[in-house]
């Protein structure tokens, strides 16, 4: 009887598109065929390749369903010599959807396995489209014990959870379990998985194949890196993170040594997140078929001056348009420092002056009778608006993609204006705080100056009045940041954020920004996960609600 | 033995509000007390009275627990001589959180029900917060058995259920089901909860309550309406729909016929939504803390007239201001139309001319390198992100909220422009295809001209070019608004809306219309539910994209 560690096996980490069946498929077959050359015996995708994830109320079409179908007879047609694990939505015998993992050969499907565990929580909503399953089992394959589940069933820990999967399937005496994922990235994630499988082995006699999605989908991201563990709990293989690879992995590898563990998750966090927002850019572009160039309007400040490098950076030089939209506010060094970053990046900068279209606008409204002649910060907002009616001109009449520039800490207070800053198809910075977007921008200059120094040491402001600065209406952002995280992330109520030694009236004065600004929040342009509790679907707030948690 | 027919409930309807403890704790005292005064044997509240529903993820704050847990201690403590039932969330035993219906007397819980079905469909999430219950039971009240169930535990036919509550209730001998709910109001929903009622009391010897939520939160209705069948499946009692009410019933209704049917559900359909609408704006304002008035740009066309007109009845005429925008496209008949519908309304007009503002902008634009001459939707875009932003700069300095108009048709679309038209803390006809928002607009001129007759007559435009139609850009409205129902409302996909009779590349347009605009979609400001597929929360798509279902 053959064993895990005789076998070899093929984990292609390609980039699936959600809804895309026929260039999923086409993905699918070639990777078979390679591994099939290779004379491979197990080939491996994640969760739901074949429809890509999430695929969200595509599911609830009919025609949708047909695909898939005729997608799995032909890819069934091309196996000749190995296994392959494919994760797709599969309707079962009683016409429930599954989210399901199937073992195929030539014959076809030789097993069939349901998703046990579906997560609710955060990002996820899977009850809304799948039955699960009560009982995971395990299958047996030329003689090996195979545990087969699928990314949620791993998490077994979490408290709406009553299935131990993986330890019913070491009961069953599985010798090898496979885990193919659809795990979105965070920055705390990649440990997180390696422990849990870690621990999940713990004094079982089993080795482990963790295999995860690449790509990003909207505001997920999924880094890859899928990654082998052996029966003494050692890192044996790892594939990259944020890239496509095509290992073929012997199975002898879970008799070797533990790898560097660095070559797995240590990676400088700032590479990381750098990793994650360009791969979200590329993919946004690439997957909605649309331009593949890039519009983003500078201040002067460091958060479009950060997205311009990022973009810059994923998309090349040739793809990306700078504008500067001065008002009698904007200081000179901010068109300096626009200039010279625009330069060190190789871009095209637009300058479009617009104090005399405020002019008129202010001189109009003054005009009515109602309005009277005080200074608010209505008339700060006329300015950013005419900005992103700009903007949305150019990036409608050039076809390039509007980026917007809004970070954490100004979405969570409100501290951006509806329908200004805010505007475009993407925004990459929306979930970094204020103090990541310097420690990023600083990363980007870490061998030499991208950005201009005097863009990151300036103080910030937003320059829709005289001599404003942010620091006039929050507090300082590396406070501000240690509540919002408390806050958002992590969900502490006023007082335990009091008890933990901040100002009383500092944190009662940040929850309320962040309370009533939902209703912008709830027209946010799309941001990019790369924490625990991103702004977006998967953190859900009444908008009508005066209650201060 | 007391039987269910001997007992007097006292059923009111109340309108809580999502997060405000306090509030609904006093607004349920003043009710205990009110009952008890009327010596009632039982006071019914609906789900989740306490915290308001859907509370969201403040469910996630230790701190709304604690606040959950202190206003349940003061409510027992007037609890004197009836039993009152009280839906809350509730933490067990075990640490796991329960969407809870506790029965309350003076000693305190006398029994505890949690929910066992948790609908995670549309626009529900209910399996991200409540651990489901597995054994819903009955209980006994002074010899009275009593089968209790909170709102989905009655739809059991959906095919993710697996329990069939009130069946087992039934079979356990139940006598009298009392259902709590908080039930979305959409047109369909009043016929199908009183069907499924009756339903599942087929052969059963029991009387029904069913006890509704009233008011709005958010996007969502609950239209109240509760109501009691008795074991003949005979409507016995029905309180109203969208009003408070505090009837006191006897339960030797259960043993009278049935009343009126048009009591409950037969008012005309345009008048169930009128009222489902004007609650929403009340309750948006109201719960939100907001200022009391609104504003809204009127274009002359049919859209912003039924918004306006709304609005006015919803709040009073001295709460709202219209404000017409023209540029040289607009055509004078819809200032003359506009004028009109403010003077029939009693409403204060602003108009604010935008012509030069539009030219200032074009002529920089076209002084751009990068800009041809030519006249695009970009160009057309401009005028309305003026307006846009001016509205938006009204509502800042007026301290009003701004409105948006636009309809069902035009969002799944995307004929109309984002951040322009589409501006706006609320829209009220975003769940009302065009064809339903003239039907509604003839429901307002039924016995006078509230809404000049031309508005109604002259063919829609956009007005952001010369002589614009709307449907030289899209199929006539009645044909259009039925392939949109198939393809949103019924998820049916592009084969089979063809194979009903339909033009094959008019449905290929519309179709790649509908999932072209998810994007903007994304940014979309909150509607009111009034169907049962409504943009926003309910409905979910990827935004990168090409697939067409």
């Amino acid at each position: 009887m053959p064993t895990a560690e005789e076998w070899s096996y093929y984990i292609p980490q390609l980039n699936f598109r959600v809804g895309d069946v026929e260039y999923n498929k086409n993905l699918i077959i070639d990777a078979i065929q390679s591994g099939q050359n290779d004379e491979v015996d197990l080939i491996i995708f994640p969760e739901l390749a074949l429809s890509g994830y999430p695929p969200r109320d595509l599911l609830y079409y009919s025609s949708f369903h047909q695909g898939l179908q005729q997608a799995l007879d032909q890819i069934i047609e091309v196996i000749t010599s190995s296994y392959v694990i494919l994760g797709l939505p599969l309707y079962d015998k009683t016409k429930r959807l599954r989210n399901a993992a199937v073992i195929l050969n030539s014959a076809g499907i030789k097993y069939t396995y349901f998703k046990t565990l579906l997560p609710d929580y955060d990002v996820f909503d899977e009850s809304r489209y799948f039955y699960p399953n009560e009982d995971p089992g395990i299958v047996e394959l030329d003689g090996v014990k195979i545990g087969l589940q699928i990314c949620e069933d791993l998490w077994d820990h979490m408290w709406m959870h009553r299935i131990k999967v993986t330890k019913q399937q070491l009961q069953l005496g599985a010798e090898l379990i496979i885990n193919i994922s659809a795990s979105p990235y965070t920055l705390s994630k990649p440990e997180n998985r390696l422990n849990l499988v870690r621990k999940q082995l713990e004094a079982h006699n089993a080795n482990f194949i963790y295999v995860n999605l690449l790509g990003s989908q909207d505001d997920l991201v999924f880094d890859g890196r899928s990654f082998m563990v052996n029966k003494n709990g050692d890192l044996v293989y790892t594939a990259p993170a944020f890239r496509p690879s095509s290992d073929v992995i012997a199975g002898s590898v879970f008799n070797s040594k533990s790898i560097n563990p660095d070559q797995y998750e240590s990676i400088h966090q700032m590479e990381s997140i750098s990793a994650a927002l360009q791969i979200s850019l590329v993919d946004y572009l690439e997957k909605s078929g649309l331009t593949k160039s890039v519009l983003i309007a500078l201040s002067g400040g460091i958060d479009s001056a950060l997205t311009v490098t990022l973009a810059t950076y994923a998309l090349g030089s040739e793809n990306v348009t700078a504008v500067y939209l001065p008002t009698s506010f904007s200081a000179k060094q901010s068109y300096m420092d626009s200039k010279q970053l625009c330069e060190n990046l190789g871009i095209e900068l637009l300058v479009i002056e617009i104090e005399d279209i405020r002019n008129m606008m202010e001189t109009k409204l003054q005009e009515l009778a109602v309005i009277d002649d005080s200074w608010s910060i209505a008339n700060e907002n006329i300015q950013s608006r005419i900005r992103g009616n700009l903007m949305m001109f150019l990036s409608n009449k050039l076809n390039k993609i509007l980026l917007a520039t809004g970070n954490k800490s100004e979405i969570a207070t409100g501290y951006y204006t509806l329908y200004g800053d805010d505007s475009g198809g993407k925004n990459l910075l929306g979930d970094l705080y204020k103090t990541q977007v310097y420690e990023l921008a600083k990363y980007f200059n870490r061998e030499e100056e991208v950005i201009p120094e005097s863009i990151i040491t300036r103080p910030p402001s937003a320059e829709l009045r005289p001599d404003q600065k942010d620091q006039d209406s929050l507090p300082d952002y590396s406070t501000l940041d240690e509540i919002l995280y408390r806050f958002i992330d992590q969900y502490q109520s006023t007082e335990e954020i009091i008890a933990a030694g901040y100002d009383k009236e500092t944190v009662k004065q940040v929850i309320s920004l962040v309370m009533r600004n939902e209703f912008k929040r709830a027209q946010l342009v799309q941001t990019v996960k790369v924490s625990d509790r991103t702004f977006g679907f998967g953190r859900r707030f009444p908008i009508a609600n005066q209650y201060r948690p």
